[in-house]
């Protein structure tokens, strides 16, 4: 059965007016308190507003659509589905575009969908967008609907996104490569000028730093997002004896640098540590011993999903939702001896 | 440089009107050989029509709609990128939904497409369609813009389609498997009302028939598409002594199959035979020990593609392009010894 303002409003001993009110988020005389158990009981009832009844007077597509910079990739192919189902849900239907990482198409396919009448739009931008900064604030200035940037943050505006802590996530990885003794690290990322990839170098420099160990620029490598990149580019730094642990961009590059491997002969973890990034699910379909960090992308697409909604009815809303990492195991990282300097 | 039609012409030794009418089908008094020589050289130096200039009059928006049913496949996902790419390359933009395999989601998303005002579409139907073929067919006749269906053929109608020949895919990996000496295997198809499914048990009941071997109805297992239904619905006939061969949905499918036996202690292909289908690059990309059957997805894109732009200048043009799946290779399928029977 379907929950309604009134079953929230007996359950939380107030007005149906004043259910409205706290879920609307309007401004009202209620105490913090109150609106904070009416939310609750709201949540806990998986209450979902009724939108056909909402938009009746207003003119609503009840369409949205979603920009992805690469639908073959299992990472935005999950996302893609999971935002569907989300909106779905919510009474909405969503139309999916692929940018194939080229912020001239990206232009052009939001063109389209304004053109054709979306409510809002949910970004997931390319990463050629974030070489031209000034193009893509432009851009994005011109989005006349709501809109919320997803992944791929752009960190110097004040705008609405829901993305993860890529500064966490290279953090925890690189204190665990250094608790395993490992003191130097290859890190490859896909393109540096992404906030994302900025981050997480950020973030296992600082670890390096607190461990007191150095890490150079030149460790990190700029690969991209694909299989190819990850096999075609990882030679060198798997035949170089003095790196022993690999940072891979995500799980598809760890793939691509596994493939390389087998081919040298060289074993993971044995002779070299390997660590992914985003866990997909395929590394837990086929038990791929990989080491990786946990990006959940159900819950990213449920925030976003529901950041966008909310903007939906207050267009004025900036919101910047940062969700945790996780990193996931330790399948393919060994622990090694540390080498004991007598200099 | 781009090619052009004046480039063909002199190539061909004929006037630029004459490549004209050859290149759209129109009639004409040319000969069917020089016909075929202009068709070459126009495909060898890979011509493209220069849409803008043909459209400049017509009312179009050059927006074609991809409707799959499951866009997190990664079969579907590959499927989804090809096809954008392909109509990118011929000057149109792709909008991409994903019906989550339901009849009534594809109604919906299709007449909001139509809405949108897409050139035309292609549609990966759901297998639920195929359970209401009369409401289907009605459907299909309400699509007031070209169309070609793609991977999923209705077979019982004179329509604008491409798929794979699902009988020869069947009757090939049953010839192999027999080849191999197996004599009673399980066959586990997605959903038995989609006319692949229906073509590929007949393409392995003939080849069982054709040596002399028996297959009867129980050895068909109706098991759906996803990793969870390979997984869930295979212990009973990785666990039955009599089977030595599993052929899978799909290769996501036989994923499930596979972390199935790991669990089970059962070895592919030591104890037991696995063929997929479709060929994920996910298998060559881990090099994972699976024979399967190619469906060259870039191929099938193409032909999609190529055919509906077709339709959009030809209304009345029926074609139906049928591709040959190739088998990949021999990694999960075991020789065993025939048994001799002695009654």
């Amino acid at each position: 059965m379907r929950v309604r303002m009134k079953d929230i409003a007996k359950l939380a001993n107030v007005s149906e007016a004043a259910v409205s009110l706290v879920l609307n988020d309007a401004p009202s005389r209620i105490s913090e308190e109150k609106k904070q158990e009416i939310k609750r009981i709201a949540s806990e009832l998986n209450y979902v507003p009724n939108i056909a009844a909402q938009s009746l007077a207003k003119n609503q597509s009840h369409i949205i659509g979603l920009v992805v910079p690469d639908i073959e990739n299992p990472f935005f192919a999950k996302l893609g589905k999971e935002i569907e189902t989300a909106l779905r849900a919510l009474g909405y239907l969503t139309i999916i575009v692929n940018s194939d990482d080229s912020f001239s198409n990206e232009q052009k396919l939001v063109q389209t969908l304004l053109n054709r009448g979306v409510d809002g739009l949910i970004l997931g931008l390319s990463n050629e967008a974030f070489h031209v900064p000034k193009e893509l604030q432009q851009f994005l200035s011109t989005v006349r609907v709501p809109f919320v940037l997803v992944d791929r943050p752009l960190t110097t505006l004040s705008i609405n996104q829901v993305y993860f802590d890529s500064f966490k996530g290279g953090y925890d990885i690189a204190q665990r490569v250094i608790k395993a003794g490992h003191q130097k690290i290859a890190l490859m990322v896909g393109d540096k000028k992404v906030p994302n990839a900025q981050s997480k170098i950020e973030g296992v420099q600082l670890a390096f730093e607190t461990n007191s160990l150095e890490f150079k620029e030149e460790q990190v490598l700029e690969v991209g997002y694909h299989f190819e990149d990850g096999y075609s580019k990882s030679a060198t730094v798997l035949q170089d004896p003095s790196i022993t642990a690999i940072i891979a961009t995500n799980d598809i590059v760890a793939f691509g640098v596994m493939k390389k491997a087998r081919e040298l002969k060289i074993k993971i973890p044995d002779d070299k540590s390997l660590i992914g990034y985003d866990q997909l699910l395929m590394t837990e379909m086929l038990d791929i011993p990989l080491a990786s960090v946990e990006q959940n992308t159900h819950k990213l697409a449920e925030q976003s999903v529901q950041l966008l909604i909310k903007t939906l009815g207050k267009k004025d809303l900036v919101k910047e939702i940062i969700l945790k990492p996780k990193f996931k195991n330790n399948k393919s990282l060994k622990k090694v001896k540390k080498v004991v300097d007598f200099d």
